[in-house]
């Protein structure tokens, strides 16, 4: 009998989770095929990684709204994802409906409670708030027969979290829990505390900061669990890490770099708060110096621009210096749905963490720098040379395994 | 005391050649830095490539025009290089005006012969024509005690030349020129068949096809020469072969690529013709099929709006399809002055070939793919791919050469 | 009781007919409000145009297709159209359905030739089609009890017709018709022939330039018809307009103004044949000299683009001159539906040509200048400027006419 | 003999009015043509305004630099005017060196303080500033033996003035100033109330609103002196306003209109400063919503990019619906030079100003709109609806005055 795995999308109303779990559904029923993910291309033949049949999809969101209402309405305010596809998977989802949970809001700042739909957590301890995650869980992966499940943070970007001792030492962290050090602590951290005892690999596709600091890093090694992150790479950040090695490479110095992304859905609205966006750009920000080995000029802006929803849109002017000082230009206009180039890579992810798991692998994922903005523990940010990463992990792979036991 | 190595460029009345004399003579007085050279960056650290002191030039033109004239006339219309880092030069200009000859404008085409200041060559034999440069390429080194003459296609673009078995047999080809079969022949042709009997490295920066056919391959291996080409990678075709992977690692499925150029210098009068941008736009349009795997639509314009001069133009459209059959595009907008982007390359490629001159290479030079639109012998078009070509062969000469004499 | 009122559109099949018919049932049933028709804004308060209740719908189309299924096939292509705007207006497209007929194809060139599915008719003499098409139009208007009934060219673009003697002087004209002078006729002409005689008033919405030209407006006179023309503007000639008289009133000189379309429906297939978009160019190009005064150097490039179905997506660079010499930049990128834009046009136009037929004018409506791209008989081609003409005739109506019969 | 008229440059030092200087000496020693000013075309035939040989310069500056020095400095920078223009006009710079004098920064707020290098004037009062200046226009007026002197604000953009009831009514202002109500002042306001006293026409070509304000209107008219405002229409604003009212004319509904602006030259490093900048997005603010008579989402953006010197780029993303609600966009990116578009538009003013005096005019020129971002007094801000004002005030001139004592 093929394995099942559970797939627990953190935001799970969010735009990024509904098009994952419609992609995943579209895809195991033959109504789409599957572009845009990257483990479903020839690089991987020969892998066993999971299909989309044997996903479970589970949830978390701090708004209380119904799945099926949710899609309702993105797709009333636009139209990118065709009807055809989804009329047949009406009863799917009316099940998946069931498993989306209420979520933390705990500590998460004021654009984020601003969505909220459920009560304050701020009284609760974080050490019953992480026992309740644990247990729900457990209780999903027993009750569902499960034989793994991924936690893949999809939920809008918190501010900022100051990072302190406790952070950087497990057992320091675990005191800061039992003491109830609120500030330490904000929903994600919560959340992936709570992934990596229940042995669930846990992915950061957000920018936030208080998930995978050192002291997490080592609970994961602990537990045998492995975790990645930050920041899905999907748009501007992507063309910029695809197009500042040529600079490098041509010695031609950027002089300036400023990017300017306009976007309307709601991870937009979250962004627009300044204590969100700052995650966001520090995120974004670190990459041209790691490239060019120098800071050029820089600067990022998001703004938030309802007319566009899911559409984001962003101009960046590259102002370089060539031969003789002269000065030349370089401009590039991204038109993105933000979901649709998030969806599939976390679908990968959800794959790509399970596959690790199986393999015994812990701690960081350093072969999938390329999926992220600010990938953890890796320095490289050319998208070319990380990508190279994963085409070296897969090679690898099949140079030690010509068969292994498919996942079945 | 140190040796002196010729650089013969072809077309050195052009705006590429002046460029790359100016910015070499600039930075061996340190009037310049050698921003836009690779060979300058500290990935060639401990490599003993010559230095631009080391440097001599030589030339051929069908324009008989004085260099300093041409220099004038250039500055007027486009006031890209500083008039400071010119004046302190005067003299070395002064000196090397007299080492530009009149060369071949044999088998051209009607652009280029409208160029023409020189006078018909079309009944001279090309056996005769071929001694002729051949002469001039070993008197020069003879008089002037170079160790080496590098000789570098930096003329207008040809129309294409129709390959014939004579092209794909060394031994054919020379029965060919004995026959004086004229239209097996163009002047680069010519200049590739007698830099290589000179034993000159050939460098063919140009799109021109008549001049690295298989039986010139032969000729090189035969005289130990390392010759390398198509078509120097400058602008809109750089920035696509730094994009183009990044939509194949992401599966992302590019529908249309249409490319737009506009230019005002003389390479663009003479892409005004369609032969001559014919030969252009092969190269250009090669490269997205041998990345993508599969013929995306795509269309390439090249025009000519005198307005530009130096500075090249082109947008960009790049239509794709991601998750869920979703369209979204990615447009850029290049505005680069095509000879100083060109130029540094020019140097980098003459310190480069004699390089591998010197080690004792001989053929094509696989490692130099980044600087070609149409790289012989490489399938490999991305740009990152190619560079890493670059850095694998510089990495190999210093696992084995610790320490090498150094050119002096 | 309420006028009736018939709209007859040749290319009734094609993507700006469709768009109309629908859009004008869907306000009529309150589905969709009449944003992008200048006749539903304020200028036209107490204005006594027909409204979209009174219209009933005609065709003719060379390709014999049910518009039912063409309007499935254009939206499962491109879902532009809310799906909930279509489903309620089923019934009326039925009814549609059976008054859209066969059309001419003669002499229309191969591009549209290839698209057409009826039956060759170089073999029937001009006069004979021109009469068949007569009693079609007299025919819809009596059986269907209409008052007017508008005829306006929203068909394929024909290859030029080359203007004789004949298409000059009306008693000529009538002799080559006479004497079946096949070559002086497009299809476009013998519609428009056929119009005026049936008093049509006659909207020529493409750039063929085979249907207005002096013999047939001296035969609109005659017959008291009202005719306009040629090639609506809804794009990129659109912006061209409002931006080009910027630069004459700034005294900025236009040194280049270079135009790239890209497009993908059926109008960019057509366009994609040479003589077609000769045509085409034609009407977009004569603008620049008029507005500026002076001919800068500009070309315009229509290439067709599948991928982007309606979207057309143009790229313009503006280079100009300004004080002391200096050279500077204006870009613009257009991405407009055509259709969407094309659609509420042509229904202005009809109530507007209805309006004066209704008022006694005839021959040409200089007052609709701003809606075309070449507009017969005025020499201004500024936007606001055109515009204005439109205002003015407006506020004339208004101060001769306090109170007019409605069209009841 | 010829009159002989003053131009007072506020802002003397900086770049546009070096380059006014520059430019205007250029064309009266027929070194430059005067494209770029409107007063050249041939809309001012036969209306006799004063010529360039007839200006003599003044100016006042916070910095204390040389005129010769600055403009080297500014020339190193970015090579924009020809050095061979500049090179004959030596003499000429040198004795306009001479009158450019220590300026006002009174009250300017951070930004300008830091850039200015005169002593603190925050001890003196209003008045005695204000007679200070009174006394330096007269006294070059008289000594020079001037026929008029025009004064125009080309300084820095200072912090939002808050008006008070003092700004209403002359009396009250009088009274403010010699209480030495501080905080009801800023140099702009000092500036415009000594020039006006002075019977010197002033225009504000500043956004600064503490300039031109009701009570100083009513001075104005008191002592027959004309004057306009605010903010010279240059670039991003002046394309905006050719581009609204195309979309106002042809109801199309503008959903989003965000503009991020790009500049590196001093004004751009004043504007980096948020109370600086926040007066000039509000001039450049107000005119969608009076264009288009509502709000759309709509946001600005002014970054300083130091690479970019002079070279102002801008990007537009204007997103649009269209027919049936469909959503379109128009991009456009503009790359102008600041100073070389503000400077014919200040040598404009100067001649229209002193005309304007001449002819006995006082108070606002409301036939000046197109010049400005924010018009006083003037409602219209569509552009060539606003350049129809100037060429109405032509030729209502032309109908009267058939023929005028020129100014000599």
């Amino acid at each position: 009998m093929k394995k099942k795995i559970g797939a627990c999308f953190l935001g799970a109303l969010g735009s990024i989770s509904i098009t994952a779990i419609i992609g995943a559904l579209a895809i195991k029923r033959s109504l789409a095929d599957s572009i845009g993910m990257i483990t479903s291309t020839d690089l991987f033949d020969g892998v066993d990684l999971i299909s989309m049949d044997q996903l479970e999809f589970f949830g978390f969101d701090v708004r209380e709204q119904k799945l099926r209402h949710v899609i309702e309405e993105t797709l009333d305010q636009c139209r990118y994802i065709d009807p055809e596809i989804i009329k047949p998977l009406e009863s799917d989802l009316k099940e998946i409906e069931h498993f989306i949970y209420p979520g933390i809001n705990f500590n998460c700042g004021q654009a984020i409670n601003a969505l909220s739909s459920i009560s304050d957590q701020s009284e609760i301890p974080v050490r019953k708030i992480a026992n309740s995650i644990e247990s729900g869980l457990r209780h999903f992966k027993e009750s569902r027969g499960l034989d793994d499940l991924i936690v893949i943070n999809l939920a809008s970007t918190e501010p900022i979290l100051e990072l302190q001792p406790c952070h950087d030492d497990l057992s320091l962290l675990e005191h800061a829990i039992d003491s109830n050090l609120c500030g330490a602590f904000r929903a994600s951290s919560i959340y992936a505390y709570a992934a990596i005892r229940s042995k669930c690999p846990y992915i950061n596709f957000t920018p936030s900061n208080g998930a995978l600091f050192p002291a997490m890093l080592e609970l994961a090694h602990e537990h045998g669990v492995p975790v990645m992150g930050n920041d899905g790479k999907t748009g501007e950040t992507l063309v910029k890490s695809a197009l500042a090695p040529m600079f490098k490479s041509r010695n031609l110095q950027v002089l300036s770099w400023e990017g300017f992304n306009i976007l309307g859905n709601l991870d937009g609205k979250v962004l627009d708060h300044p204590d969100n966006r700052e995650s966001k750009i520090r995120t974004k920000d670190a990459l041209l110096p790691k490239i060019l080995g120098y800071s050029p000029h820089s600067s990022i802006q998001i703004n938030y621009v309802p007319s566009l929803d899911d559409m984001k849109t962003a101009w960046d002017f590259i102002h370089f210096k060539g031969f003789l000082g002269t000065k030349m230009s370089l401009q590039f206009i991204w038109q993105g749905l933000d979901s649709m180039l998030a969806a599939p890579l976390a679908l990968d992810l959800v794959r790509l963490a399970e596959f690790a798991h199986r393999r015994g692998e812990s701690g960081l994922m350093p072969h999938l720098a390329s999926y992220f903005k600010a990938p953890l523990g890796v320095e490289e940010h050319g998208f070319s040379e990380q990508f190279a990463l994963l085409a070296s992990y897969v090679s690898d792979y099949r140079a030690t395994h010509n068969s292994v036991g498919a996942p079945s």
